[in-house]
């Protein structure tokens, strides 16, 4: 992996596997067929939900990922490798999402339980590969265009972990209910993509410049 | 969903989903094996015409979205969440078009309606979300760039919205006849591709500009 | 669809749908599985051959696209249009190249010729979606940048179509021989890369940027 | 195809058929469905490895590939035409990986071993097709920008070669131990990614441009 001088192709490259993984969700949902659409219709609600949330989350990932690499000037190699473990994890949420269409269905709650734990397991990955991303970018700063404010941005590792941990709870939550589990991952999504830790600026930074970032 | 400065990686990274979704379309007609290539090649008439209509459609939503978006010069997290959900819209319908070649082949009169008023609903949701995204942009005008005419663009939201009752109205013709709301629905995306309701300029703003848009 | 002055978005998107067609090509070539691991590869020859000749006909197709698209300044909605249609053939060929596997085994003469005089059909609506496209760009020639030679360009329509002839007669050997026509296009995709009908410039237009164009 | 005159489209097209290819590797990972989702998941284990594997292997070639064409400033018909059929290789890895997905569970060691031969012979044209697209730039220079010490690039040639025989190992290897060359494969993708031959720059070229390159 070079070390690139220009994160812009890296950020091209994430933004398209990013809007491919969102729009392969669908292929996921199965499309009835043979006698009783109304009924076949219904009985597909695991997998609508799931396409809905996952939609969601997929899209404030890329959004996260967008404002962060937006006040990213050069790209080393560990960084380059951090960012394909998180486009690796990214890209598996179509078969997570498709793990939890199969089995929500509440046939069974043990299998469903172990559906949406290994779910939930996919966001815990994602909230590590973000966070080891992060912390490589506020180690020494020198990854970061001028704008940004390193010493304050180091000390926002903290807020990032502790805001992770949210993801581990939810993976315990999903042996208790699924259903509830993925309606929590949903709005977690909605509830980040409108709250957002800011990305710390130097005094004199343009104004309007105070990309939140992520979680 | 951070407060991005430029629209333009949010209009790549929905230019991104829409060539995607159009590309999948194609994965939703069967491909047929086995004996009796010529049989099976005229029994599949549906899913051709769910591809062409669909295809068409979703080339119009890109087109439109793009002339849309070529006025915005600001996004912030509200407009980054309806664009959010109308792309989820979008990304539906590969899905709905399998719905449509499903049972639209005449074997059940019933099912073949339900089928086409399931695809009308996914077109009653975009023209709602596009709908509520036009809302936004024209509620204070402060995220258009500096050529739109704010007052006028506020001004046509009763006709968009009065453009957007044919969808509903496909709808209940679902019931109807499935082959001709099919039929309809793709008129309809060929005669928005040529005839779209202008985004009012302000006077003095560059000639060639007075891009039309959207339903 | 909207009157675009600048032809970039409509060329990235176009780029767009190309790659993913060009890479769903994969998805259908069936992956053994099951005893018998080496007679299974041996048997899907067929689809191989279909992935190989595909991909280097849409590879072409892109280029060409590509080229004409580099002379082309402004787009109209008749011309968005044309490109819609064109790209729809294109997004169709995982299709037809699936068609190509499925029957090509040798197992019925009559059935391969059927598929592959469909495939060679698709061929055929391409050249003449290209054709319709081109006569659009140089009937008035006012979408063109500066540089090309308008009258020069229009005089090149009939050679354009002369060289279209080629596909309806691939679509008669069909019936002769489906590999050989198989063969043939594959052969047609090379030649055509890298032999193509160049679009006239002005004198004294810049020097190596003589591109040549497509077929 | 045509002699483009600045490489970027091509390298855009080329970086959305690799983040398009290592996107679709999930639909290889077969979903479960069914009574018994924990037995299902343990099962699956060879494609997760095809698939992890995979991922990294198509994200290195993705950077090296963006390395040497952020060298080239030319683009002529050849080069084309060799990264067309390094492009089909690498689109055709998701069906590499299915094929290891399906008989690395060690029901058979003779047929994952030609499984993952078949895999490692993927691996030998990648490197075959990136070595002639390398000696094609290196043969005259022409096409690279001004940067590139051209006699020096050309002396690297030889250590590509050498670089290289270690596919046709693994592809031997494959008989002995079919796991052990799936993980082989994984690591020399991270030893790639880290440890690259660099492009020669000439004396008094920019520093901090000494982008490693490829194997």
């Amino acid at each position: 992996m070079a070390r690139l001088n220009d994160s812009g192709r890296v950020e091209a490259f994430s933004d398209g596997v990013f809007a491919i993984a969102i729009t392969l969700l669908i292929l996921e949902v199965k499309v009835p067929s043979g006698p009783g659409i109304g009924r076949q219709l219904l009985h597909h609600w695991p997998s609508y939900a799931a396409y809905v949330v996952t939609f969601l989350i997929i899209g404030i990932m890329w959004a996260n990922h967008h404002t962060v690499f937006s006040y990213v000037a050069r790209v080393d190699r560990v960084l380059l490798f951090l960012n394909l473990l998180l486009l690796m994890v990214c890209s598996a949420l179509p078969w997570a999402a498709g793990l939890v269409a199969s089995y929500l269905d509440g046939a069974d709650h043990g299998e469903a339980a172990i559906a949406l734990a290994v779910y939930s397991g996919f966001m815990v990955a994602h909230a590590l590969t973000f966070g080891a991303l992060w912390w490589w970018l506020t180690r020494t700063g020198h990854l970061f265009d001028a704008r940004v404010d390193v010493e304050a941005a180091r000390g926002t590792r903290l807020r990032f972990a502790l805001g992770s941990v949210v993801y581990p709870l939810l993976l315990g939550l999903s042996f208790v209910s699924a259903v509830l589990t993925l309606a929590l991952h949903g709005l977690l999504a909605v509830y980040y993509g409108f709250n957002q830790l800011p990305v710390p600026l130097r005094d004199g930074a343009e104004e309007g410049d105070d990309e939140p970032v992520v979680l």
